[in-house]
């Protein structure tokens, strides 16, 4: 199933199930994305069912989609994680998993305008699989990490390059107010089964910019799973940025960053595509 | 005024003044603690009102104090922020400010148990004065810093030293579960007068081990405000810790770090303190 959570006219934030004729609201089944994630098991049934029923959908075009979980207790993300992305930043291969987080202010809708902000000129894209914890857990095995993700999204990890090199800590230059697009709705993890297996783009005003497979993760979901359960539970609505393949603006020669008036588009496949407008910060 | 978030027998959690006598309810003025700062300047009479109303007060030991925002949208710290803690780091004065963040599932009350945990016996105090972000705000100039901030606490920056360097991403050592205790109350920033003269200390089992002065932070508190508000957008509740002046156990010869069963404590000046046992994670 597709998940979203959306606005109407009355600005009012909403649960949505995506289907081929649009988008039937389950507000009534539970009242946001995280509470509908926490209970998933006891009301996945009625979700599906509501599908079934003669119920009148909105269309896409005419409701605005929110990031699916509009305030997750935390939002991770991991580094060098694809072998390109890796050797195109002068890097090695990581030994051990390299994390960062972005913060919530920087959490934004699929289609909402990214910005060009006042502070640098240096803003590049990294599409990225994200997925999407489906239960409160600790010390997850690997082997057993599957059944903690609930589904996954399509994400942009929006970098302020001189920003994330100020210092040793990247924190600041990935958070910046709109840095993290994500969705368009959550694929539940049994509508994708191998997660690893997706090929993965960013289009740049249509010209591809990276095209790669999250086959070629260095450390895959579940091996990420694996190691930050060690150090936190983790929650329903948490969501966990993969990693980006080859082909951001930074290592093209020369270097390459966006600007206003640009469009910006990742696409997964099974997943979707989320599509931003650069604008500057007013 | 002090202001509280606490829980009773019956676990709801609830708002309080902190007086003289005890600890009065406020719920009924304001739902949580966000929702407080947030309307401040049109509550803050009604809350000084309570405080000389004849109404029953809890005794503070008689109630269970929460982290005093328990659901910040974030939780920013910034690191090397004293010039012996640089020294003893054996690091360089930072020309930039070294951000990194503590994710919501380390926010942990005042006085409620610390985990050494499974991963790591290599845990460490950091005292540090965190201050209160009072108003949604951007770009805000030093010398207006102060306007936009609500109030004062003591935290404990809890560090994994093992995993805060298995890479250069400090993060994921920084954000284990219960890392982040802060508390006892927040202190309206009237009331703190000058936050750059206030004395900190950390005791462990009794034993002074840092005990400093906030005058001798490098970025003081109007610094970083200015700072992060270039990159993000900060909310009523963020949270922010301002560092830690030299003495942790990492530094010591040799090095020292908490153990099952040791009490750390922090205390600063005009504030109060914070204090919690250090138990085996289960």
């Amino acid at each position: 199933m597709k998940l979203a959570t959306f606005q109407t006219t009355d600005k009012r934030e909403r649960v949505g199930l995506v289907t081929d004729e649009g988008l039937v609201e389950i507000t009534d089944i539970a009242p946001d994305m995280i509470a509908l994630i926490a209970d998933w098991p006891s009301l996945k049934a009625k979700v599906a069912a509501r599908a079934r029923e003669d119920v009148a959908h909105y269309r896409l075009k005419d409701v605005h989609l929110l990031a699916p979980v509009p305030r997750p207790q935390k939002v991770m993300a991991i580094g060098l994680n694809y072998a390109d992305h890796i050797a195109e930043s002068g890097a090695q291969t990581p030994e051990r998993q390299i994390w960062f987080g972005k913060l919530g202010n920087a959490i934004n809708g699929p289609y909402d305008p990214i910005h060009i902000p006042k502070a640098s000129d240096k803003i590049d894209w990294e599409a990225e699989m994200v997925f999407v914890i489906g239960k409160r857990c600790r010390h997850v095995a690997k082997e057993n990490a599957a059944d903690v993700i609930f589904g996954y999204a399509c994400g942009n990890d929006i970098s302020v390059r001189d920003w994330q090199f100020h210092t040793p800590q990247w924190l600041v230059g990935k958070s910046f107010d709109t840095h993290a697009p994500i969705g368009p709705w959550i694929v539940t993890a049994d509508e994708i089964g191998d997660p690893h297996t997706l090929g993965i783009r960013c289009l740049v005003n249509g010209e591809t910019r990276q095209n790669s497979n999250t086959k070629h993760l260095v450390f895959n979901c579940f091996d990420q799973i694996a190691y930050l359960s060690q150090a936190m539970t983790l929650m329903p609505g948490d969501m966990v940025f993969t990693g980006t393949p080859g082909g951001v603006g930074q290592s093209m020669k020369p270097p390459q960053f966006l600007k206003a008036g640009d469009t910006v588009r990742i696409e997964i496949d099974k997943i979707g595509a989320i599509e931003a407008k650069m604008v500057a910060e007013d």
